[in-house]
């Protein structure tokens, strides 16, 4: 495998051009996948996540060029809540025109979130895998916090950070309320605004009443307290504290039990959503000429999709 | 089935208990929900979605005023964006606040994005179907235009109403973006700003450019035009005009290709959505324990996801 041998060495070419053919999802890459997997391993992974409005790409922006002058190399893969039709990645877009784009110690992809249901995380996954096993020390993924997929790549990670903003509408802070358990840290984006504070008060208030789950050590004490960092993308107040945390967050992952923790529940979960995506795959392709027969009969409601998928699962043995 | 005999005759607590047995999901529920799917069939779904922040919550509340005031009886599905672990319902709490909450003709669900991918679908068209079996004209199903389910969910309805706002964030707009391509209506909100006929001049820019996907008759003229409503929820400014434009829609729905083609559509996407929880199902059951005895190997990076998913298939006959 040609193109393994160029990653594993550093080449990001090669890196392109495999992330592009897991994005299509052609079989031939899942043993290369495999490879890649078990070549990787090394790199701190980051899931950064937050509603729209938050200000997470200019954060990850400043946060890049934090690590860069930290004489550190950073993948950013950027999921777009965009088209299932057309595709587009305008976040992506916006980073990439960023005076980053030609330091080789970067490397930004940006992902729509087309396709079926699974192939969005499986891409994203194997993206971060790749860049891993090309040895970048720090991968980002940015995904929107809406949305069961997006949230489930952003906790496949060993840091989680939730961003907040001052002043967000009421619709935006009822979506924020689902994400903000996940949280290893909080980030409190925009900070040069007055009204700020009373972010940065609400999640401490919301914090010692206990809601983000925490592991302990034997003498109950948790493992990891969750900090809020608030962060000015205009200012670039505290983006150098915020990469502080993040470190330490790291190190207390790989020094205590949230490590092997945090780990095997992403193994769990990668395991699955892979052998998912190919059980629905095949699942697919074998009954596809079976459902048009019976579109017509289950679309009159003569038919009903439960009876229908019970005769599709007929000749499964499972 | 008692609760089947109660529900087709109108009884909304027989809804409100199949409901809740749906999202539980259990196996039981399975046979009364295909004969509910069967006798269901009449109501005229309404899909609408919209980015946050767009008004959607409250333009329901309006639209589901004016529809009582014809005389006729609306459900509505809410689909809130919470918590995977809390499963929240902020925005249902607020449309129940309002002086519809005693109205018979009126039935308000809101459901929480917890559970598993796949779950929210099943339990939200099963609602549907509920809502119609039970008698309701109208069902409208709201969602949040941000995640691969949940535009799903829109796009599993009769006329997908995409609401867009006036002075959102760059963020959103991006976001926005992916969702314009599904609608069969257009809807502004906010009209009582100054900045709204911006945002519709823009809708229908756009639509002049030909992006929405329509169906052609034998003459080649389009089927519908897709329109653009704009409304004030704070001055009840085209709330009128927007249920004729669904009634319109409807009419077109009923008596041209656009139905038939649309419900094929629908019924191809519940069988396989059905289907898919079935399979995803059994293999969880089938399999959690040899996972289960992976998962350490694939955390140390000795076993790949890919190698261990296709072990896990390798018995199963598709």
């Amino acid at each position: 495998m040609e193109l393994f041998e160029r990653l594993i060495k550093g080449d990001l070419r090669a890196a392109g051009r495999l992330m592009s053919r897991a994005e299509a999802g052609s079989g031939e890459v899942r043993s290369a996948l495999g490879e890649i997997y078990k070549a990787a391993g090394k790199a701190h992974i980051v899931g950064l996540t937050g509603v729209p409005g938050s200000g997470k790409s200019t954060l990850v922006s400043k946060l890049v060029a934090a690590i860069r002058e930290d004489g550190r190399r950073v993948g950013v893969i950027a999921i777009d809540p965009s088209s299932p039709f057309s595709g587009g990645s305008i976040l992506g877009d916006r980073i990439r025109m960023t005076n980053l784009a030609m330091d080789d110690g970067v490397y930004i992809r940006s992902m729509a979130t087309r396709g079926s249901t699974g192939g969005l995380a499986r891409s994203a996954l194997a993206a971060v895998d790749i860049l891993d096993a090309a040895g970048f020390d720090l991968i980002i993924i940015e995904t929107v916090g809406v949305g069961q997929d997006e949230v489930e790549i952003a906790r496949a990670s060993h840091s989680v950070l939730v961003v907040s903003a001052p002043g967000l509408g009421d619709d935006v802070q009822a979506i924020k309320a689902g994400i903000l358990e996940i949280a290893d840290i909080h980030v409190v984006s925009k900070c040069d605004r007055s009204d700020a504070n009373r972010t940065i008060t609400d999640l401490k208030t919301m914090l010692a009443m206990g809601i983000n789950v925490s592991i302990k050590n034997k003498d109950d004490k948790p493992l990891w307290q969750v900090p809020v960092v608030g962060t000015s993308s205009e200012t670039g107040e505290g983006i150098g504290k915020l990469l502080e945390t993040i470190d330490r967050h790291r190190d207390a992952h790989r020094s205590t039990a949230l490590g092997p923790e945090r780990l095997r529940r992403i193994a769990e979960y990668r395991t699955f959503k892979t052998a998912e995506d190919l059980l629905r795959g095949r699942f697919f392709t074998s009954t596809s000429e079976r459902v048009t027969a019976m579109v017509e009969r289950i679309s009159r409601r003569e038919l009903d999709p439960f009876a229908a998928s019970d005769e599709l699962m007929s000749n499964i043995a499972l």
